[in-house]
């Protein structure tokens, strides 16, 4: 890894996370607007988030991964596809000079699943060559990794190479549920006379519980029934808001983990790379399968994987 | 059935459908807000609606089911537990007077599902009574019950009680998705050069088709990975927004009926009440697992069953 200084960032659809790098150091981050958020071209919208950093540092490479290689992005680069060697990643990304900076945009990759479905990711390739750098014994071997978030993705990686992967739509379906559905407003009012609420602030935990439990106990998924129990739970059962949300998050990350062990060979250890409360439940559903996952923080990963990205 | 004239009303979480009646026949409709969109009591919002027909009928009894009885709607009525005889919804219907107008709000139904799940409903137990109405055979024998909507009910009926029910989140998931989601925003502008893509009139039929045929062909869900793929066959197949609400919509349906029908006995025919649209989507996936749907008018069994409520 070169010492000379750089910026790094992972621009996904809702967010742009920035980095100021030397070496291995991280000097300063900054966040911007993501890439769906964007009203002018992208090298605009970044041009004031950095401007101090180039006046302070002079020429600073930039080094870019997620949505930034969309079509509606900056610059398009293609979906590898796999098998796809991470190692390949520095090769297959898009160079180009904007106004006398270096700008270099990792490509995305492609496959079918295992259930016949065409399948994209943006941005996960990246994470997934940095946990190599973050840990070389990932080159060797078989390894299931699941990247949880917005758009979860179970990868399977075979001596470095991604062989295929799969994409859960858990994080964006738990955020709708959460903010749009009617699922999470169904608490009954106390009647007049009635005892308030009593505090709810383990609920939540119990709630995480109860929809793992749900998810775990049946062979098929009924998540169309079982998603309505937020709701019901809280008319019938007496169940608070808090509860229902846990619920729903123990459902869907249960149910995500339920279905996607079926479909690979999975080793002794499942590595997740992600923020750290995704992995922790991610790790809570996997460890219900009887499986001890290892955890690697998301963002360090995509920086490592940005910053493998220099040409050598 | 009297011939009285009379006001009946399906009040639901979004929509207010009010029909003016004399005896069989249907003098004129008229639609109001929901129960969820209300900022003022339940007969304020209701009195401007109906002034005009009050003031050419005189006295015009009121009868509402659906979420006209929850607590926040106009006067809460109880959910009668399963096993429910449709025929004591009259008897255990809330019965008072509002500015010299009597009114009778029908009761829910509640029960455990066949999962374990608590379970409500409120407004279809008027259009099962209906139904009856309209159908006197269902009355006997065993029948299993399918309302589709925002939440499908399925109910199985014996000799004219329900014996149990359960919920699926089809409908609200769908509009979830199709209003809110990254699922159906994803179709790759055309690029420089590219040719603009083709009438995309008949995509939405065969996305419904490939949905239904995604939820059949498999035994257990996979929804969550699925419902990805709305998303990533328009960013790798070329498939239109239209082929993507028609798969989405298949792959509810299709997942709903394939998660229902092994927890049921299922009798040689199912008897869908709904929206006629509704109900035929519910029909092609029933179809192809070899059932024959019989379809009866939702809202004509809202209406039947309201009038039922009369005091004999």
């Amino acid at each position: 890894m070169s010492l000379e200084p750089c910026i790094c960032g992972d621009w996904g659809t809702s967010r742009l996370r920035l980095s100021l790098c030397a070496g291995e150091r991280v000097l300063e981050t900054r966040e911007g607007p993501g890439i769906g958020a964007l009203r002018q071209p992208a090298a605009e919208a970044l041009r004031p988030l950095i401007a101090s950093w180039r006046s302070s540092h002079g020429r600073l490479p930039l080094f870019l991964c997620g949505m930034a290689g969309s079509r509606n992005g900056w610059r398009e680069t293609s979906y590898l596809p796999c098998p796809a060697d991470l190692g390949a990643l520095r090769e297959a990304a898009v160079r180009f000079d904007s106004e006398g900076t270096p700008v270099t945009i990792a490509p995305g990759l492609s496959c079918r699943s295992r259930l016949g479905s065409p399948e994209v990711l943006r941005g996960e390739e990246t994470q997934m060559a940095g946990a190599l750098a973050l840990r070389p014994g990932l080159g060797t071997g078989s390894h299931l990794l699941c990247l949880p978030g917005t758009h979860t993705k179970w990868a399977c990686l075979e001596d470095g190479v991604v062989r295929d992967f799969m994409t859960a739509l858990t994080g964006e379906l738990f955020a709708l549920l959460r903010d749009a559905s009617t699922l999470t407003r169904a608490a009954r009012a106390p009647a007049e006379g009635e005892p308030a609420a009593p505090d709810a602030s383990d609920d939540g935990e119990a709630g995480f519980e109860s929809g793992l439990a749900a998810a775990a106990s049946l062979a098929s998924a009924h998540l169309l029934h079982f998603l309505f129990a937020a709701r019901s739970a809280q008319l019938l059962d007496g169940r608070s808001r808090e509860w229902a949300l846990g619920y729903l998050s123990g459902l869907l990350v249960g149910s995500d983990v339920r279905d996607a062990l079926p479909l690979f060979t999975v080793p002794a250890e499942v590595v997740l790379i992600g923020e750290p409360e995704l992995n922790e439940r991610y790790a809570r559903a996997l460890q219900r399968f009887g499986l001890t996952p290892s955890r690697l923080d998301g963002e360090r990963c995509a920086l490592a994987g940005l910053r493998s990205l220099e040409r050598r």
